[in-house]
């Protein structure tokens, strides 16, 4: 089978060269280009790039020249993890001239346009694209979540489903890769804990609500419940935890959580497809469990860990999640994404 | 003056150590008897204690014998620190020996007879003491809140007062310090979060209610709201951080939260109490602190900073409240409880 | 082919729990019997092991039932990360009674008759197993050298080789998994480094010198050269770095070390062992590696990595070295030398 | 007395925060002049600097409205704290300009007439003033250490004055605030050593030569012998630590060192200069210290610890050293040579 031709903008950063990692051996992508916003152009990514994970730099990119991001590139598609603030207007370049954008940034996320798919719970928010007319021929943007929005969303997703959710409220302790690299200075967080992430709540609330909202047809109707979200960055390298608190739209019992966690399987289970995790959702039973270190590789990065199911005097039920912030909260979501849309027909070899 | 005699419980651990220290230069006691549960007895206290805080022991306290945790020891009253498991019968001891004991242990906190004392917030509930009749004579038991609690306590009780509190959730990240020595191993804590202290979600809720609680005359009547609290250990040394949310008993601006929690004044900065800080509740206007590194030390350990006072979608008001565990959450407290019983006369020196 | 039935002393600790990480799919060896000396007696190993690695604990092992650390065990050969307090007397009762013991203890390797293995380095030092006379019926011991030695001496062994060495000068900076578990205090590493570990510079010297000797034929000539060890505890989850002068017995040029380091190959990689990683030694040009945190798994976790090659203005050269502590430091090191002795001959199925 | 006007130079950086802070209650030293050579100008200082020390910015600096770091300034002295690939020509702009500068900075160190001054050990080398005719009505330079360089120095110099020294090998572990603000990034640091600070090798080897060289009437002679540093980073706040092994001139008992160490006092202790600590070099005899929390505080941050004395295989004698990098070296060291200048006269108020 042919590879589809995968170009990676952003390709210097820490979530690039994530995505650069999880391609290595992937069986339906192959990149072929590389482009970054920063001095790096017209060196080879070996040069240009310092490789901050475990291991060597992948050898089929060492040679490949860094270019500018800007379209043509040479590639069918281009996966997108450029920094926020100049993700906007590049990657709306990319789509007109007729490349399938699959974004990690938060640029575009809550354009009504755009779908936010996190492909086990909203597959259905990709008729986006087709409501979207003729544009799809012109290439078009599709975006993952942010990092802790992800694995919010997939924890409440089986028990939106089954119970109904009233009301969310969640306090993360996020890890230091979130924050790219240079990120966040060791002074900083050395013996400390960090109560701020700049427009973190915010994102939480919104697109978790665009997420778990309603295709009507025309639009995505939000999920109608408020989300209140704290944010603190702690120094842990990967991994980001999130303390949940939910208010059910209906009783239940503790192993009705449980099972609805456990059982929970998605469209990219059902198809297979190559980064899907086997199990979306990892419940352990533990008392101390999910921990970051111990838990974040959990379905090769790619399975959210809950554990702490419990009653709550306040909201009714409790749980903690944790997830591994660069694989399932940004290069694995946004690679997921791409084989549901190769999956879909969306994209394919030589667009 | 004649300063009071004092003996310290646990004095070769972590609260213990801090005990020792802010109490070497106090206007009001000395220290002239140490006691420890381990098999530090019949040593001198510069051999027994394995000195953990900056700076060098007190020279004061070096040649001190350290004695077994039973009465009598050479002292008018005991300040405990001993570990829970083994706290109540021996404090009990002292008591029925005709000791104040003034504790920091978790063992008799909830009993009905013994006051929680939070000398800003609840010094009535010294009542208790009064009404148990002729047990003062014969010692009598007063503790303080765990480390959490008191902080939260302290934020929540100038809202109590002025808006009343219907709900509060409150997630913790707490320092290293909190669990004592050798406490948490290296191998669990490093490069992670524990999301999981032992009894702690269950002290917050319980404790926080009892020192909210009004004295009916007989007994305390505990605050009616519900408390949930979720706890994770973080890798900070001290500084235990509270991510609160608050549903008040009446509208209330923001502005009016930061002036209650400003110019919350209690009986200790009324009555000058030597360890009572000018200003038991500091807020920061900066969008990221409370941080522990920068915070845990205002007021001399023994203040709580609020910052990032804000609305909250679900329960209406939010804030993250921080303060140091081993002196305002631990070895400070129980100092300014007895700085509180002496000045109210519960006890004196040439017991 | 029948797998080598292979016993754990020491199964619940966190070189035990290494070893049988390691074992799950190992083409020789089985794990058919899992002891410790803790509490642990005759519970499932999943219930007395509080299993700290990333990941799943094997399934296979998961129901057996530990027992105490006495002959017999079901199995043809134990590995012992016992530890050195109690590993004495108990590996000699497993070697007494038949087993070939392969031990990460202290206790034996300084012992004359015994061989102190470092299978790329002296594969010729288990002529003391022969030496033995008919010992090796009866049983024996292979000890693997101390965890920092065993990087330090895999790096000099191509120098000494090729230049002689007249004088080593090496400063550690050792990870926390080397102190076992709970080991190391977080209260004690926290924004902190501890300059001292117990007995770990006297181990590098003497280890070193057994290592690098030479069999004359009835016993092992330590190798002639001073060693000075200083020993640091960081504050790093896994790999141990060495920062390493030496005074070389011959001129040499830094291309040259390089070339030591780089074309060095042992019997392991001869014989294709199935832990020999290719490169026993790996060198690399950047001027700020090796990483404990990028470079300890390299070779996986088998192979050590050296950095920064000079000219030093006292001993005449230095470099750095870096290895993971519990794999090539420990478990990986035992069961190296396992499969030594297996391709020897000296172990076997059925024993 | 009228204080002596001062102004900062890189007033809002790392060692710029510290130099305030420790200026605050100064009997000598007002600042009255903030200079830094970034954005900030125009600003106050309370706005231009985000304080990141534990309390709060010195209110006497809040309004001050910092400068550009330029010829004139409003005071009788600049300390200069500016990053060392700006310092150079800025700095002898004011020294030109008829300032006294006391510098932290790298750029003047090494220049022949400029005094390297660490006033317990070289405050001979002032005669490089004098020497250096007229200039010094123009304004003059005097520099401090490199921040490891100092406290190595500071150990080296009672053994170089009892027993001369022959060679001196150094392995440093070195605290995050030495790598100034940002600095080190988070995800190079957590988990992790790195083996490489950029020049620190090389400063340590000629400044410490440098410092304990002899003035010869003309010109600074440095010290003879060799001196070998390797430089790690770690995952430390503060307090740089120092395995050093030396080889001495003449045989040493391990008491006679301690006591050249204990004994050792300078011109500072004698002039009881403010800043100077009673002990320039405290022994300790745990066998686990010095270490950077506990010991980093030691004479108010101005003291370096020394432990761990013993004999050395190769080099014959070995200790460990530690001190606070930003304090003794660095704001502390600035302001003890300013106040060594004002007691010799070469600064006063009201130039």
């Amino acid at each position: 089978m042919e590879r589809i031709r995968t170009g990676i903008l952003g390709a210097t950063g820490t979530v690039g060269q994530r995505l650069i990692a999880l391609l290595e051996h992937h069986p339906q992508f192959a990149v072929t280009a590389v482009a970054a916003s920063d001095r790096s152009e017209g060196k080879r990514y070996a040069e240009a790039c310092s490789w901050r994970l475990p291991g060597e730099m992948p050898a089929a990119v060492r040679t490949v020249v860094v270019q500018a991001p800007r379209p043509p590139l040479d590639c069918d598609i281009v996966l997108s993890s450029l920094p926020s603030d100049i993700a906007g207007p590049i990657e709306l370049d990319f789509a007109r001239a007729g490349y399938p954008v699959i974004s990690n940034s938060a640029a575009h996320r809550m354009e009504e346009t755009v779908p936010l798919l996190l492909p086990e719970v909203n597959p259905d928010h990709l008729a986006l694209l087709e409501s979207d007319g003729g544009k799809r021929e012109q290439g078009f943007i599709v975006t993952n979540p942010n990092c802790s929005t992800i694995m919010i969303a997939l924890a409440l997703a089986p028990l939106a489903a089954r119970f109904g959710i009233e009301a969310v409220v969640v306090s993360t302790m996020q890890a230091l890769s979130g924050a790219g690299y240079p990120g966040v200075a060791s002074l900083d967080i050395t013996d400390n804990v960090l109560p701020f992430i700049a427009n973190e709540e915010e994102k939480i609330a919104r697109e978790t609500r665009k997420i778990l909202g309603r295709w009507n047809g025309s639009r995505i109707d939000p999920a109608p419940f408020p989300v209140s979200a704290q944010c603190h960055r702690v120094n842990v390298m990967d991994g980001h935890l999130a303390a949940v608190r939910v208010k059910l739209g209906s009783s239940a019992e503790l192993t009705e959580l449980e099972d609805a966690f456990t059982s929970f399987r998605g469209l990219p289970q059902q198809l297979g497809l190559p980064s899907a995790p086997e199990h979306p959702i990892v419940v352990r039973a533990e008392p101390d469990r999910p921990q970051p270190r111990l838990d974040r590789d959990a379905g090769g990065g790619m399975s959210v860990t809950v554990g702490r199911i419990a009653r709550d005097e306040v909201l009714g039920h409790r749980f903690v999640a944790l997830s591994h912030n660069t694989i399932r909260g940004a290069a694995g979501a946004a690679i997921l994404n791409a084989e549901l849309l190769a999956a879909r027909g969306y994209i394919c070899a030589g667009r």
